[in-house]
């Protein structure tokens, strides 16, 4: 139960999860959904239980359908909903247990791409026992940091995140208010730093009236995406795509890239984004489309 | 209706306000709280309005009791309620209007003497007629900015706080969910920066649970205090007050306080910990005592 | 031998220094340059030694004539030279002695009016026996940090400047090689941090060409400067000055200020900008004139 | 002349210069020294000019031998000497011009693998023709920045380092100061922040006394050294090496690393560090050996 560095690991990690990751084809011979990101769809079956892990890769879940499965951060119990986002930073102990008779099933987006490139990988197992099987509707994290505007004094602190569940019952609030203002798109923080809510990966979530577009925009790094709610058209580079609910796509670096829909639509990104803003490579073009 | 440097003003500021300074006796001559901070008693009569003026010096309102008054920050109506918090920093116009057939009354917290000492001081005029008189519930920067964890994107960015109001049901929701976990505190801040609310005044709330104490603490820089819910005995130096609902008291740099309680004790805290921090003179010194 | 609060010091602080404030005629009935600064010229008799002490205040020293005396900064020997910047931040134990048979004299620049207005001052006796009596030419503070865009790796880090002295040769060739390309302004800064030299005072060193002058400028803020060579005409508001090498004059918040001269000019200036600037205060209007 | 991105490129950025790539035979069928990092050894022949081009990757040159060539860096002449170290950051338009009758040559290193992995690459052309050809001892830069603990005020910021070229007389004199107080090692920086000279790519020179050895090191990330002066012997994971003057070698991340001298040693090192440290993967390891 050491941390090992990756090239001497004989074994890969999260060897206990049951993920189907995406592979994109562009990316020849890799399960690697771009360039930086990795994406899976992850299954725990009725009243199954994932011994806890840590990691150098960067985490986050994202839940489209289901509920039922607790992921214990660093003992921290967290409850996973549809329209959650769950944390687990770089280096923080995780598990997993599904307290129903029903399995459940998610999205799990990583920076495995990003780390390996790096050769940054460490991986240490943690106890066989999980830490906690509690199932609180509010976690300990939440309770301290999930307030608008207002920090706990005397709280510890740390690099990550301390916040490590985003309710959906918040991201629609925000979206709807700032809807009535404009084009709402929230981005998920850090709010002991007002920074992403990962050091690697920027977790946003979009929506569309009814009956509009986004501009047609190019970046330098990639995305993925998975359509949360309704339906739309996605043009990315020279290709066109319809995408309802539950549905994942990247977007390559650079590739045009815009979203029309009639009946309106939610959907969740990910992206590389605070790699290239802390390297210095960041680079955005926008041009607005008649639709 | 031009910038003015305080050295040239003819006039007093805040001329149309109906304020009664709290003038501690311990700084002679001076109508001020501390020796960094102004505390008044704010007073608006019914259907009056204040018209709009900006200044260099940072404001800010707290409510103890009433409603029906909004302060339009900007052009943008930040609706007054008991237990809220609400800021106008430093060059932002503000104006006020009560829609109500009765008056108002609410603490204004200010860093004049900090900005007279620095002869930092400009004022302005706005135009004699209000920039607005809608009353609605949630003001724009709350739309934008009142979401735990969730940034909007896009959104215009500034130094000061975009978020304009903090309302007393987060405020009391973070103490009772943090009360469950230890001693409560909260500190009000920019969702934009994570930093202080106010660039050089501190705002929190405290809860001390029914019979519990205080450490004695002693910290460089002075702070002023009102009670908002419950009554408690306070020390400050070698003096011992009573002090219930509404009452403020102000605590001297370096002079030991601490608080208890025997039914329990919600109070609001404001200070000149940023000035403190900023320019490297912080320093605190914290003692356990038997209650 | 222990830290004490400025309001329970029975003794003033640097009893042993032998020192004239700068007593500004506008600020009736203090020894203060300006609101927030002390100026003074302080005087060491020959082989006389002044004890260390340290205090909150921020405190530099600048010679324009003269040499012979060491300051000892936390241990470290700094020698003291014509056209040299000597810092002493906030909390750093120093002492002189002068090692020749004549006496010597220079600027002492502190944020003492500052100090006193936050109630921040703290002060401490150190050892009465000298921490050292070497004299080498080079401190060890500049033997580690002395050396452009090069920075020690594994030297211990503080907040304030790890660089303590500032050689004139330095400051006279950096003016040099940006007066061919123009007006000549370096400011001394923190290597480690790039920011300012002392965290509440901004030290600068001014060059002007033979027949020129500077723009009509208003900062909120004030500052001192002492003519270091060279003469001219300086122009403070309303009134008009002629001032030659090693006079002193200050300039209040927000009066017009500019300078003139025919035969070349060097001047230094101290301000309290590092504070209006980390309190969200500063502001600069400047017009360009014709001399 | 347009920006192009790289997945559009039809044609290898750098086209005419005349550089040998040192690939590392661990990564199998790549022209890379390390993951992130390149190393090639550029020749430019007598009286030879390379044209203007720009691109995202950061680049910095380092002389082992000879003089002669100039590098213009958005039109500032640099002169490249024996021990310099010079910098063109990301998007800089660089050109070279030999002003002599013999050749000469010196390492580049890039982050030309870090880029392509985050697919992160624009190339752009310059014009045909040179932006100067004036051969000066000081760059305009140089006369700006090269001053210890001094800043022009006025002078334009951007995010790189506004020096561009850090002289073997100032890092020989670092290294000398320092060697008296331990072990010595100065890291190059940018003078505006005080952070790493370039945003991806660390830079320190190393000086080892002779009969010296440094801890066994193990560092998440990789670096490329070169032995500037001097010889020894070199451990990098279970592999040892005799490394005299214009030697140079890769460390792996997380590989055993440490140098012994029988003579004395100098060692130029570049590294993927502030890549680590952007994003929060930084790791190290050190344990001490006898020799």
């Amino acid at each position: 139960m050491a941390l090992v560095h990756a090239a001497a690991a004989g074994r890969a990690s999260g060897g206990e999860r049951r993920a189907i990751a995406l592979a994109n084809p562009g990316l020849t011979g890799t399960p690697y959904a771009t360039p930086t990101l990795w994406a899976a769809i992850q299954y725990l079956g009725p009243r199954e239980e994932a011994p806890a892990h840590r990691h150098t890769q960067t985490a986050f879940r994202f839940v489209v359908d289901g509920e039922g499965v607790w992921t214990n951060v660093e003992g921290d119990a967290v409850a996973m909903r549809r329209g959650d986002l769950l944390l687990t930073p770089g280096m923080h102990f995780h598990e997993h247990h599904n307290t129903t008779g029903h399995p459940m099933a998610w999205i799990d987006g990583l920076d495995i791409p990003l780390v390996r490139g790096l050769d940054a990988g460490f991986f240490e197992f943690g106890p066989d026992e999980l830490a906690t099987r509690v199932t609180p509707h509010t976690s300990r994290n939440e309770r301290l940091w999930a307030h608008p505007g207002l920090t706990p004094v005397g709280a510890p602190t740390a690099k990550a995140s301390p916040l490590k569940a985003y309710r959906w019952e918040h991201t629609d609030a925000a979206l709807a208010a700032q809807l009535e203002l404009g084009h709402a798109v929230v981005r998920f923080t850090n709010p002991a730093t007002a920074g992403d809510c990962l050091s690697t990966i920027r977790c946003e979530m979009h929506r569309l009236r009814a009956g509009t577009s986004t501009a047609l925009t190019r970046t330098a790094g990639s995305s993925v995406w998975q359509v949360f709610e309704g339906s739309g058209t996605v043009t990315i580079g020279e290709e066109r795509y319809e995408a309802g609910r539950g549905d994942l796509f990247a977007v390559p670096s650079w590739a045009g890239f815009s979203m029309t829909t009639d009946g309106g639509l939610d959907a969740f990104r990910f992206s590389d984004d605070p790699v290239f803003e802390a390297l210095g490579l960041s680079r955005v073009s926008r041009e607005e489309v008649a639709r």
